[in-house]
């Protein structure tokens, strides 16, 4: 057996001895260059197009919010350790902020240990938002509250809650573990993870039960989701709840109580009033008999928001943490929304869904978190500087 | 509040009301053919390339194995109910083709609930394989044993053994989410799940520690892993080792550290004495000062297999399961190798390495399975049919 005593010091005579070579210090001065520039990944280890793909990460938003989505995330919530008041804060910040802005753009981060891992970017983007509790810590009004608790509610304290968010998406599995160490790393002085939430999508954009998702989404981002003034101007804020659904009874239910269930077609998501994934719902609509085509309690009608200005932009992400021996999944909804207003935009929604979504009897929320998303930065500045700086 | 009993009744008056209409019912007719055909995916929701890629389902061989890896994989092992016997696993194992024939080709299994989610195949594989319980409990002489006991192994049961292997690969997360679903459902009556492993790789190969994985690989495989008599002919032999990384102490290790305790530079994967990933190494080569430039315990070195017909064919995966509240990662590797004879190209490697690998001191063995991986089958036919039939 080799001990790592073994190799940090015999081990290190023999490096030593090779570095008595030309080729090996040159070798050697390669490995220390690499270390803080980009990666370089040559012959068959090179990257596809979506590997090297890049988002923005400076502007007047953070990305990750209105970006299209990527087919991986990680969603961290973290508790602020005791005593972390507003100095230490913004240490953090700017810490993150640093290895988001070099992350994200294929570089890596300044004390990466993996640098390699970063040059792989993939479309990464890491968002952050701040909890009630941070801006406590920091003597700040907070502009943001929990949700108001809605009768369907069956919340687990360990997926509710967190001071600080940190959103990690990206189109590879490894830049996302990779990012999310990075990100964990600086943040051990000042805060310990509270929970951990993976999601993923397909390009089909359908859910586990077979819906497709995000059909009716904000559009008109600069009402629906930018506040436009105050000190979260160009920011906006984050709700993310965990819904566990219930594959097992869904599966119990036919297509025709499916359908009825969501108002929407099972095979192409149109609506049961139209022909096309895209068409607009008809509510007013009777059968013969003169009932509404898409039902009273039909989860699409009961989500249904008239003003395009209230709209959610919604950016679900699915979740699937296993079986238990007997075959059941642990497996449903990362529901995140961004809207400028969440007293106006999502509570009234979540409200009418608690009130009589036919959902419900397969779906339960069991996680939830609100977050103040800041507005982006320009090089040299940090996510929260017009909030804490 | 509505309830189940409520839509189960009330709403299905209101859905049959509805099926008066003719358009109703063409729609409804639509949706039980959409059952059985495949489904298909119009508008926005159509799947890119990679979503309707097919992997060929029959065959000499399982696909699988040989089969490009995919981006996600998850392992199910399975343990069979106590009293199941020969008749009951043959049936298991029809239904389990039947629905692998079906899912792979991007069409619904028999009973699917979600037919839309088999849309998109993603070079979906399933995969099969035997653990000697299945050979036991079917009255049938195992072709494998458990592996012998390695001194560097930290086994825990809760991820080692199995009756039964399916190993369910795919380009997209929720494809493989809805095979494992319905596999999972169908061997309900005959098994319980023993352990589920997810794995994920990069496209540019590099697992968690940033190494590239598979650059030495298993290319004789008529050799060196298809099994060329006997009952299992046209089969080979599956290991499934899962290996925990340190990555906390990884990351104290510095680069010339890490590169001479693989034996490859980190940033191109190319060995010590080379400049490509894929140059030979050169274990005979020594520095000025008579050691060899590839150290003696360096993991290419120890794991080095001079007979291509004795290579492994290696397809790994990276796990990564959360953070602990300080931050620390549960991450590693599923190392999944086929090979035609266990004994012969598994063991001694496992061997060598357990006696002196310098990469032991951050990675520890805590999982381990072997499976019997049947032949592939023709159209009609059901892996297995050769050992059981």
């Amino acid at each position: 057996m080799i001990t790592r005593r073994g190799l940090l010091t015999g081990g290190v005579a023999t490096v030593t001895g090779a570095l008595a070579t030309p080729a090996a210090k040159a070798a050697a001065a390669t490995a220390v260059a690499d270390a803080t520039a980009p990666a370089t990944v040559t012959g068959a280890a090179s990257g596809t197009a979506t590997g090297t793909a890049v988002e923005p990460f400076h502007g007047a938003h953070q990305a990750g919010v209105a970006t299209a989505p990527q087919a991986h995330a990680v969603f961290l919530g973290f508790d602020l350790l005791k005593g972390t008041r507003r100095e230490a804060i913004v240490r953090l910040l700017q810490l993150l902020t640093d290895d988001a802005a070099r992350l994200t753009q294929g570089r890596p981060a300044l004390a990466d240990t993996e640098p390699e891992l970063a040059a792989n970017p993939a479309r990464l983007t890491i968002t952050f938002g701040f909890g009630p509790g941070l801006f406590a810590a920091a003597g700040v009004d907070s502009p943001v509250r929990a949700l108001p608790a809605f009768s369907t509610d069956r919340l687990e304290k360990r997926w509710s809650g967190g001071d600080l968010l940190v959103q990690v998406c990206a189109d590879d599995t490894v830049t996302v573990a990779h990012a999310v160490r990075m990100i964990v790393k600086d943040t051990r002085s000042f805060a310990r993870v509270r929970w951990t939430q993976r999601g993923f999508r397909s390009t089909n954009r359908r859910n586990l039960m077979g819906q497709i998702e995000g059909t009716v989404n904000a559009t008109d981002l600069d009402r629906a989701v930018w506040i436009g003034a105050g000190p979260l101007r160009g920011g906006t804020t984050m709700v993310l709840r965990r819904i566990r659904m219930k594959l097992e009874t869904w599966d119990a239910a036919d297509r025709v109580a499916r359908e009825f269930t969501i108002g929407r077609k099972l095979g192409d998501g149109a609506p049961l009033t139209g022909s096309a994934e895209t068409d607009p719902p008809d509510y007013a609509r009777k059968n013969r008999l003169g009932f509404p085509v898409i039902p009273e309690f039909a989860h699409i009608r009961r989500a249904h928001v008239a003003d395009p200005a209230l709209r959610l932009l919604r950016r679900p992400y699915n979740y699937d943490e296993g079986l238990s021996p007997e075959g059941e999944s642990d497996s449903g909804l990362l529901f995140a929304s961004y809207q400028a207003d969440v007293a106006a935009q999502f509570v009234p929604v979540q409200r009418m869904l608690a009130e009589g979504d036919l959902l419900n009897e397969w779906v339960t929320h069991i996680g939830s978190a609100v977050f103040a998303v800041p507005p982006g930065c320009a090089p040299g500045g940090w996510i929260g500087e017009g909030l804490l700086g």
